[in-house]
């Protein structure tokens, strides 16, 4: 086992910053917005060079909120914590580390809890579709204010690789680095199918209202917590939840009842109501279009490396075996893309029990790969 | 590729029969059942020595109606219609074949919809749980009636492969064969987490009203539609959605609406639609908990050659490449455990692309080996 550097500290308190952007945003749906904020957060000090930034990029339920804690909240620690800090893998005494909440979230940036210019009202359902290229384009505009060039990396997990992908793609001159993580380059069938499900839970609860549920001081619990429920089993693997809960029964033997009887469905129950009282039902939503969209080889006849042709950063690339949501397999397709595109790509394929999660936790070997991977970029 | 006998034949136009039991049925739970009926039918002939019959069990969605079809409905033909027939795999010239529609169920036999005789009113959600054990014992009640001691063969697909193993090992004086198809000896945490998630999308309807929603006049057909649609992603196999549908769409190009833009999205919603105008959610919601209990080896501590030990069938055990809701490394559990108890099994591990559905479909290995098998079968 690999253990990690004794010196691994936290960035500490933080507090988020917001960007306000009076140019209007074009995007991919034709629609655009007139002006948007971006809520985001920073860690480490950016070098006079100003080439030490990185991008951290969130997937589905992620936010601006990466690293360190807020005052008073102890417990809300940021979700890539474990990756970042001074003496950790991204390395805070080295980099200038950036978390933002993408368009059409929920946790600060312009999104449907927002007001609508138009109608003084919350935009709900009429807040417009949002694809991977447009974060980025927006995430560009942050760097922009932030006087940031050229970033040194992109990183991003799940749906934050396919950003960091996207990065490469639109900006190749902006991004020195991309690390793509549990990622794949489009969804399959089987991922738009579980969207799909998600997504008909929410637009059918009667407490959706169309999307417009805040005007009737609803909120579409039930939908959100199937949504989540449902995203839980396609994060866990089959065996990790076999190991964690396996049969157990919570009263020893059956019961017969409706009543959750197996700890995984306590387990689930559990994630679904959490979730359902903090996330944003038309955020869900709309990310997961934004999910099922990307395809950037969509206009290249479905020749990935094609699409990928524009990309010149160097590129880390790491699937977890066990991860069934975007297996190994799905990362291969771009690392070969990169590849025949004579790319500086590394592949990590990392033995990790915990399926698609994997990308969260601190397995040492990962963990490892980054440190080595972000210790050799020179800034 | 092998091709089915030219001979092959429906069994024509059918009628469904039903036997009423006055004598009260014990059930796992502790409740009971003081009489019921039970739904079935029958193709072929009984022989004189009545030692030609095999049961049919079904599975989630199932019924008695197996084979041939309705007068005037010619589009009604039984689910394992290619199976079952003069000439077919399950020859109806050698056989006595029935299928039954089990307790609990919504195609006539006692269940959910029939009147609870303590109130007068629909049993909905009072109707007690019933387990696989209790419906291989209703099962034995109906092969008492039609004078059958001894069946020749209990074959059955996923939950219905459950109910063959399940003869083997409460009635082994019974049954001669037991034909356990794309099942597994118990669900894992995962299987048991699909199911939780689409019975909180019918209990959580709130046209399920407790589950007496039939004294309501409505339906919880959102609940139904969901819990169908997440059925049928696990039915499928990733290839098998991918080469099926892929990412196609609908109108060329992405819409930007939260209609069904990839065909994915229309076929699960489709197959959701149907579904839920004919299916019963509290059969639904029974069922599913069926599953979840049935483990042989509970009371075994857990192991399944001692669980097994009672089996005196001769067993014929299948399972398909890419079915991921119970993989081929669950049917061998049934096969080893039998193995080491020394009975004769039979194990065929069939090349299919079409996931768990293949149990259902015409596969000629699949039918070339039930042909086989059934044909050693002496009568």
């Amino acid at each position: 086992m690999l253990e990690p550097p004794a010196a691994c500290q936290s960035v500490g308190v933080v507090e988020p910053q917001t960007a306000r952007f009076d140019e209007a945003l074009p995007l991919r749906s034709g629609s655009h917005l007139d002006s948007f904020e971006l809520v985001f957060e920073t860690y480490g000090k950016l070098n006079a060079q100003r080439s030490n930034a990185v991008l951290v990029c969130h997937a589905l339920s992620g936010s601006h909120h990466v690293a360190g804690r807020y005052a008073g909240e102890d417990e809300n620690s940021g979700w890539w914590d474990n990756l970042i800090g001074p003496g950790k893998p991204l390395d805070t005494n080295k980099f200038f580390v950036i978390g933002v909440n993408n368009l059409g979230g929920c946790h600060g940036s312009t999104g449907p809890r927002s007001t609508n210019p138009a109608t003084g009202q919350p935009w709900g359902a009429d807040f417009p579709f949002v694809t991977v290229e447009d974060w980025v384009d927006a995430q560009a505009r942050l760097a922009d204010k932030l006087g940031i060039e050229c970033l040194a990396a992109v990183i991003g997990g799940s749906l934050g690789g396919m950003q960091a992908l996207s990065w490469a793609l639109q900006y190749p001159n902006r991004i020195r680095h991309a690390a793509v993580i549990a990622s794949a380059p489009k969804l399959s069938a089987q991922n738009i199918a579980f969207n799909e499900v998600a997504r008909r839970a929410i637009l059918t609860d009667p407490d959706f209202h169309g999307g417009h549920f805040y005007a009737h001081g609803a909120l579409p619990e039930r939908g959100l917590r199937l949504a989540r429920m449902l995203g839980h089993i396609t994060y866990l693997s089959d065996d990790a939840m076999g190991e964690k809960f396996g049969r157990n029964l919570r009263h020893g033997k059956a019961v017969y009842s409706y009543d959750p009887e197996f700890e995984i469905e306590s387990y689930l129950r559990y994630q679904g109501d959490k979730f359902s009282r903090q996330f944003d039902a038309n955020t869900y939503l709309l990310t997961t279009k934004a999910l099922d969209y990307y395809d950037p080889a969509f206009e290249y006849d479905d020749d990935l490396t094609a699409a990928l042709a524009a990309a010149r950063a160097n590129f880390l690339v790491v699937a977890f075996s066990t991860d069934w949501r975007f297996s190994p397999e799905r990362s291969r397709e771009i690392v070969y893309a990169l590849a025949h595109n004579g790319r500086n790509v590394t592949y990590a394929e990392i033995d990790s029990a915990a399926g698609h999660d994997s990308f969260l936790l601190d397995d040492p070997q990962y963990h490892a790969i980054l440190s080595a991977w972000f210790g050799r970029i020179e800034v």
